[in-house]
């Protein structure tokens, strides 16, 4: 056991982490800092304090603070700018949550003089991963401290016991195994585990939190416009918005109308398949509108690179290496095609569906004129056949030799 | 211009490949055989052979082909192997019914000792240079065709005109322009030009033709199941159809609940932006479909690969290197990774919405065993301690040296 | 043909360009702008000045440039600094002057109110395509003439007849064809066609002329010393140069040691093998130095990426597309790695050899302590136990499933 | 400690291994199977079978195999077909060479009912990944053993201790610590640690052991043909060879003419870099003509396709993923591609130089006749036009709307 001085502990104030932070006064002697971020999931943060100060933690060595600002506008904005999906469908809502709590931490160890930090992520996830990626890329040199690999509260039943046993309240309905566990943030709500385990049972309704099934949605369509500037959204029908109001906004009406929901087998950086139920109701609307006012910005060459390069993007994301040179390297890149990604999108939202109505832009490559039949200055049809003949020159020479 | 003795013209029977037809005789003085194919585009072909023969065409130069399918096995379906979409959201509909057809018109040319081939594809979009790098690949030495670059007919009036002079039957609704120009085989059906050219303007519901609205969809969801084996449709709730059966079932599924929709500006080859409307019912049903399939069967690194490989195996074909050394390489790659893909999916098809309900097969790599917090053979907690700092090892040298 | 009031040429002062200036001006009765570079190909300007005058053209209409330290800062670093072989070795010589000659031709056809731009690249290479992207992009309503596209003088006879017939003065040696033509500023020299044409037959000595060959290289070996700041040499031997003095410095020690000839079948991009053989001398000291210096001072994750990424860059500039949003967003990529690419390499010059000796930089990521087999602080060999066992879990889950 | 029945050991007859095997059998009182193998590492098998004996394994438990051929057959070639270097410049000898020897240790398990099998690789290293992986892959269910990491033997005095105690001889020269390690195959020997660890010191010369320096190669170049048959070697001058006969024979006259010596600093799977001392000489003139084979013989399109996958899958290989769908799916598109690399290249070998001479094959795509500059059927100069004007269209809409 090392010797710890002081530890960051990323503190919910729910009981799990409440268990870590008495398990780390007991096991390792040491001064605990909590650290209480909002980062959209949707809870009041003062209980957290309250019970921070219950369990013996000095005023100054409780953080809470609201980052939602700092998230959407640092990270989600980012990262919709590269058009991220994991594995074809996957938003990425848990993934990029994390890098920011272990900066904060990270800050927070060196404000303190703390020696270590402390999750909650389980031993067979990737947030572990991510936050501890973060945490050591942040700073080389700090201990990591990671319960649910080294402690033996290793059921539900020790658990319980043990917060018994130190007088950490437990609410009614925590006592039990939760039937699915579930991360939330102003991006998305996540769940998985137990009653989502088998993939051919789909989930029940109760499972869903921040949408309304299609089938309850509302039979008439909303009509929204949505504002980019430099390939970030700025307004909702108009209206401006900072970071985090325009997506609370979008989370809104797409939840409303059945929009975002998804239920995904994914594959694990740690090695395994694990299926996860995830709602991102704004990020869905968001990256259909980002995806169609690039349609007119961005050039092809640009969009292509884009493209391609999307997937190793996403999969550093989901893997945990946000803090990389080479996530750095790829941001460089796509933050350098988002100049000119100006302008509107008009969706009608529909029971489910994010349907693009219409996109216009200063910025517009999309030119009426050359797409026309007619004569312009700058399309010759005759180019075309010259174009097609030195395309397929290297294919004839091939036919013509290896037949 | 050149001497041609014989001419392979892709024919459909209408107004404006019957012009061609009449304006290849008159201007090359060359015998004329068409070709006409059934890619499940939805007309009767019969009227093409009695118009060919009005047109002075001799029976034996006249060749009438099913090649429905043809078309689904041999194409469709490769496609969809490789979850291809370009630029994020297209199906790839038009793009890949091309080589087939080239491929046809290369072989009767063969047969039919002719010197060339003729396509009806205009000087602005990307399927003349799909026709043609089809054609060149597969005969380097064939003599290609393009009347829209070569003739003068460049006016709905002149082409009127000709026709007329010609004794070419005009039906009504096609003397004057169309609102928008299609495309259609059994995969989809797509839109473009005059009344869609302004991409801030929704089309309007006369559009469409293969799907109902998402809003005039049933209120009632419909269940279905698809099995699949090696990374292929093959069954739909359970019957087992043949690839064009197959596809027709699923589109007329996903038209009667409103699926398969698309609006977008889209990157031509030739260089300049459109903006296309597109159904693709079955298709988008299929793709989910596919995805869902491989989420269980395909391991991480396949599927990661395939992936990242995407991008430029949609590029290609979009832009009609279909018989390309490289398309086939990447065929290979993919198709290696197929074998298991086997099972069955059960999606929710409602308004638009192609739900994913359920995920089984005998070749499942999802182990509900593996992802459960109970300690197994395979998965150590205490192995992604190791792993994490393995992983962190080069972020934490590169924090220590360049900070 | 096009009105064309004043065009601005890629003027070198020889035959072949002073017949395209006379052509110019009897052709398209046109004020002609002659502009002529020094980008180190190894010839005098002012003579190109004073046949320029003789033609006919004005003083003022003559443009005369030493663009040697422009060519090396801007284009050829920041190409090295990507590490760029086109098809594994070749250094990309040629490709990487035509941009910046491009680029000064239309800032001149602006400043001279010229409306045209005129160069002298063959029809069935690669060059005529950079120059006239590189023209494209930059002043999208240029005009642009292409010489040998366009006029009658197909033949070496017809050439010299009309250069006779309009008094130009005619060289000796300029009268027959020439043995092979040639390409050369200060990266690299090229020479291809005619005598080389047969991939079979190695270059005669004759064709070389940066450097001797490996067999009359001294027998002693020369060790030098190269520094790089951020990415880019600058100084050897401990001596600071600029750019231009380098490239010069570097080409003088390898051509002295008979290093950087490549002999090459290559694959250009209007569809055709050709034939180039090539000297790139300093250049090919620059590759390895700065391969060797990025081995110390980059990270595995950022070295990777630029790796993959390096024969999409190289393809661009070979292809003629510096000028293009996906270009510049890769050097984005490419400069954002080589912040501490710092330090000092050694190299031993032999015979054609350029030999790595050493390595070193205060930003160095190699660390002795953990490369020695001592426990440290750092990696625990026990974590490997756990990388491998998480690296390699999905293919036993593959294994057990698939068999 | 887990219970171990029979143990099949990576046994080499040298000290560490034979402390290794007596290791085993007092730590896990087990059956020791002790498998060695002829890679080309150049020693005599023979005394490994006495050692072997000597340390009480039974007759039918020591495997002692010639393995050159399918080495060379089935992993180095294959390896080459994808022109494979890592970081741009090592030839991945050490890589290649684990995935064999991990698949007969399987093989020799389960003929032998051993329930475990065991390397001898440092917990440092990469090769304790290569192997591990590829004994996972093949037996997901296999038990691995890897004392380095396991056992307390971690100085050498306590490792000469051990064997004293045991009775393992030892040599007069294995008593202290060796200068640096080595790693030898066929295709490659490696030297590292120790006396090579700092980076800025050249190797000396009593390092290498498989070429004479540059400097006292002969001063007469040697000159070679290779034939190749679908892209692999099967002749040199003339005379078909088997693949490890052919390797052999390169090896020989490579490293009389001082080729193939690398000096690197690479970056390790494990996280930390380290350097390495190579001698791959055979390797290196293959890989230089199996380029040179496909310059002609491959189309581009095929050719850039590999050469940017190239660094995945030598990454691939790098890091152990040898027995992986990714790679064979990767290895599937090469192969794919090489149908038509047949052909014969002359190559100049002289003091570390090898020189590409000519290249000649009866599926040659270089076609002289397309190369000059006369009119042909194929190529018509005005066609250019086109083709620079279509793929200069898009980046002429840019430049007009953006600026």
């Amino acid at each position: 056991m090392s010797e710890i001085k002081k530890v960051v502990l990323a503190y919910s104030g729910g009981l799990d982490t409440s268990v870590i932070l008495k398990w780390l006064q007991t096991t390792y002697d040491c001064e605990v800092v909590t650290f209480t971020a909002d980062l959209g999931q949707g809870e009041e943060l003062e209980p957290a304090r309250k019970k921070a100060e219950m369990l013996g933690i000095k005023p100054e060595n409780i953080f809470i603070e609201d980052l939602r600002e700092d998230f959407v506008r640092d990270y989600v904005f980012p990262m919709f700018r590269a058009n991220a999906v994991y594995e074809g469908v996957y938003l990425l809502g848990t993934s990029i949550a994390r890098p920011l709590i272990a900066k904060r931490q990270i800050e927070i160890a060196r404000e303190t003089g703390a020696d270590a930090v402390c999750h909650g992520a389980t031993g067979k996830g990737n947030d572990q991963v991510r936050f501890e990626l973060g945490y050591y890329a942040l700073n080389p040199d700090i201990h990591v401290i990671s319960p649910w690999r080294e402690w033996d509260l290793t059921s539900r039943t020790r658990l319980i016991d043990f917060a018994e046993q130190h007088q950490i309240p437990i609410a009614k309905d925590k006592r039990g195994e939760a039937p699915f566990s579930v991360d939330a943030n102003l991006l998305h709500i996540s769940a998985e585990g137990k009653v989502l385990e088998d993939p051919w049972d789909a989930p029940e309704e109760y499972v869903f939190s921040r949408s309304v099934s299609p089938e309850d949605a509302p039979d008439k369509a909303t009509v929204i416009t949505v504002d980019f500037e430099k390939g970030d959204p700025v307004a909702v029908d108009g209206e401006a918005l900072s970071p985090a109001a325009l997506l609370t906004r979008l989370n809104q009406l797409a939840g409303d109308n059945g929009i975002g929901r998804l239920d995904l087998v994914e594959n694990r950086f740690v090695g395994m398949k694990s299926r996860g139920v995830y709602e991102t109701p704004g990020g869905t609307i968001l990256l259909t509108a980002h995806r169609a006012m690039e349609s007119i910005t961005l050039d092809r060459g640009a969009a292509h690179l884009k493209d391609e390069l999307m997937p190793r993007y996403a999969e550093l994301l989901y893997n945990g290496f946000w803090f990389s040179p080479e996530r750095e390297m790829l941001q460089a890149l796509i933050d350098k095609s988002q100049d000119k990604v100006n302008g509107q999108v008009r969706m009608k939202l529909y029971k489910g569906n994010v349907i693009v109505e219409g996109r216009q832009s200063k910025d517009s490559l999309y030119s009426m004129e050359h797409v026309t039949f007619e004569e312009d200055s700058v399309y010759d049809q005759r180019d075309a056949a010259g174009f097609i003949k030195l395309n397929a020159l290297r294919l004839r020479l091939l036919k013509r030799q290896h037949n």
